[in-house]
């Protein structure tokens, strides 16, 4: 492994990808924009998964699983849907393949051509509510709460690992209801189950609000999303809760009859996260040194490297860290003896620092002797010695420090970058040396947001949920406007 | 719910059309031949990856994640291969839609044609050994051991839910070996965890054996595989495990530096099984009242109903059952309390018989009375009355009994029909009267197991593992045959 990395302040993007790559976590494949997961990588997914899948049961969803394939007229039925997703998107043309004539490998069967082209689903909005009209007949069926985890494509020109890719993995979640609060509410709950888990399991501070109009997904009444700021000053969009109003459910023609016995169309949502939350989670507290992790997310959360000469002391030592490795098990905690001799020590000190374990353990000859170990914890690269038999209470301790301390240090540079300005001058002043979230007034037209993204590169990220009211007038065109929004370039 | 089912001796095909529809299991969709997977076959299915992930990760193995789309070329590497999979294939041809011209709807945009087609995955091996070559170049690289849990699409012409659809989910693992032995080792290996995950998670049956050349995977050396039989006499292929030899490595250029520094291609197994294991599921245990499930997959595995008139009643039962459900939940068992009072007590019981819960406890007013409950098992549809005190203890034991019960009558009932012939008089009188498995003798050809198959539509499942040497003489050319294998019927 090359160890060294690009670093941030030399080149942000370039590092990044670097690490990606480096840290073992993807890389890209043979087919254009579509990358393969690595183990290490996954690992972390799948751990992803089954915090927000446990958060999904908690709340009363259900999983199910929905066809790849959209025959192409479901999505002319949604005006505005088709047009945001039906253009950048694979299309299935043929269902055959045969040898060539000249013998010269295979090519498509010109007679297995498919009667109605199949859309490999961008989102599932519409083959789900094709299918919902068969299931829901009365207030009786609902609400119905349901989520799929699965691979989607778009098609995307210029693709990042994680961030843009071609296919990617998320989960979408797909509601419906008896009533417009009923299905705002469920949103709002989505858009708030997102928040929980970014803080909480990612340690990634992010803001709640809401999108504007032009930034709305496609066919929704109302887009709730979830904000995190990368480390170059970036917003990331990390999730997105939808409230569809009655929008599919008239595309569809899904009606149900009500306690009093009157047909009425059902009330949606939908919501999403995806892979990109690995981009996230990789940008925001990662280092020049490598990947940062929180434990709660980290496949490793401890790895214990000996340090000895021959044979003898490496058995000496293992015969004290097996014990510690049980006992650490045994309490959740996820170990790794990396007694490997085929590696110095160096090398596996820069693997681990490269790959974000939240902590690592050193036992040599002299800590035998003393009854001690080095802890050595991957956030601050802070090492100590402790005397080996406090080591199980250290670790649960700290394994918890570093989730709090890496949030901390998340979100004190969140805070630190946001910045209240009051005129086009300021704002272009600000974005363009520092960066972040600008918070301005604006005076609510697509025409001025269009401007500024044109000027700028800087969007309207979100509305903040917890936005005051504050008469002030639009900092490029002087309207007046009712409070500020928040503006970043984004990725 | 229209509640009665057409009966197995009715129509077995039929029969089991409609319950995988009536117990809410799947459904087809708008899309040809791809289902719908619903919230409660799905549920289902989740245990199954949940048994086998940990199944998989602890005998070594790791998730990762390869892309959706191959390239067309990459399927005329491997001779054998394409043969067997590059004909039934999706075909992605372009990457873009357009508004038609005539404004009504969406066409395919010419200009968006992809200059090499994407195949949607049949199977992964071609995009993972492309791959592979860039992961291992060393000795220290192996053994690689992977696995994807991943949806892929074969376009078949006749379609059942989860037995045949042209989308299906399943994993597919994917290992790399130093040795020829060791490959083999890791090929075996799994069929032996299939076998035991069939037998003691999903309670069937299996036969563990071979495939005949013509039977085997396209590419593969050697094809391992278990058998179920199901309740109508024909066999079901319910996992296979494959030794693929050096054909992918060679295909692909992955070699490795050995130890002593030489360069050898890499030795290879893939192994998969899939949503068709819903299938074996259904089909073994069921009966002409609905679903019957092995407690471990089943969902719910016990369902609480109250008896009762009022609202008094109604909460004098509750106050008794939370208890109960609080004490099985503790101990990891999954208890619902159905207490909805929009339905009777006999439409419930229907429901839960319909859905195969294991266990059923009802309570009503003289059981209050009495400190009694009624215990009603799914598979024998045995009922009893139990004192309340004495519900926990039962309900364990009883789940523990449900699943050797139903595991002991699928094996007697595999035992029995698996029949020794001589002749092919026999062999096609037996076919034809009692189906099943027929041992017999066979001389080795590709022409004869040819005939065979044509003319009485019976294939050669396996040549058992456990095959006893006995010398004999095929039944249908006379010629010489070391032992006998196993033809059937199958789906």
């Amino acid at each position: 492994m090359g160890k060294k990395l690009t670093t941030r302040a030399e080149d942000y993007s370039k590092w990044y990808n670097e690490l990606v790559i480096k840290a073992d976590l993807a890389e890209n494949s043979g087919v254009r924009g579509c990358m393969v997961i690595k183990p290490y990588g996954f690992a972390i997914w799948e751990k992803m998964q089954a915090g927000l899948d446990k958060m999904f049961k908690d709340t009363g969803h259900q999983n199910a699983y929905f066809p790849l394939f959209i025959p192409k007229s479901y999505f002319s039925k949604e005006a505005s849907h088709v047009e945001g997703f039906a253009k950048e998107c694979a299309v299935v043309t043929h269902y055959r393949l045969k040898n060539a004539e000249d013998g010269k490998g295979i090519v498509v069967d010109e007679e297995a051509k498919l009667e109605e082209e199949l859309i490999i689903r961008p989102t599932s909005e519409t083959i789900i509510w094709d299918t919902y009209r068969r299931w829901i007949q009365s207030y009786r069926d609902l609400p119905l709460l349901l989520n799929q985890w699965a691979n989607v494509v778009r098609w995307e020109m210029r693709t990042r690992l994680f961030l843009r890719t071609a296919e990617f993995l998320w989960q979408e979640g797909h509601t419906a209801h008896a009533t417009e609060p009923e299905a705002i509410k469920e949103a709002e709950m989505i858009m708030n189950l997102y928040a929980d888990f970014a803080e909480n399991h990612m340690a990634v501070p992010v803001i709640k609000g809401t999108k504007t109009a032009s930034e709305r997904f496609a066919g929704a009444i109302e887009t709730y999303c979830i904000e995190a700021l990368m480390q170059d000053g970036k917003a990331l969009q990390s999730g997105t809760s939808h409230f569809l109003g009655q929008n599919f459910a008239k595309a569809f023609d899904v009606k149900f009859a009500t306690k009093e016995g009157k047909q009425e169309y059902v009330w949606a949502t939908s919501w999403g996260v995806s892979t990109r939350l690995m981009g996230a989670l990789i940008m925001t507290h990662s280092d020049d040194n490598g990947l940062v992790l929180p434990p709660k997310l980290a496949p490793i959360q401890v790895v214990i490297v000996p340090i000895y000469k021959g044979l003898d002391q490496l058995e000496a030592i293992t015969e004290k860290v097996l014990p510690i490795v049980e006992s650490l098990r045994s309490r959740g905690i996820s170990v790794k003896y990396d007694n490997r001799d085929t590696h110095k020590p160096g090398f596996k000190f820069n693997e681990y620092e490269l790959k974000g374990v939240p902590i690592r353990l050193a036992i040599g000859q002299r800590d035998l002797e003393n009854g001690t170990l080095e802890i050595a914890r991957r956030d601050t690269l802070e090492k100590s010695s402790i005397p080996m038999d406090e080591v199980i209470g250290t670790v649960e301790t700290l394994l918890k420090d570093i989730q709090e301390s890496i949030f901390n240090k998340a979100k004190a540079h969140q805070q630190a970058n946001i910045t209240t300005v009051d005129s086009y001058e300021e704002f272009k002043k600000v974005l363009e040396e520092k960066g972040g979230f600008l918070a301005a007034h604006w005076d609510g037209t697509v025409a001025t947001e269009e401007r500024i993204k044109n000027e700028t590169k800087a969007t309207i990220r979100c509305i903040p949920i917890d936005v005051k009211e504050e008469a002030g007038q639009c900092m490029v065109t002087g309207k007046a406007s009712p409070y500020r929004v928040l503006f970043a370039k984004a990725y």
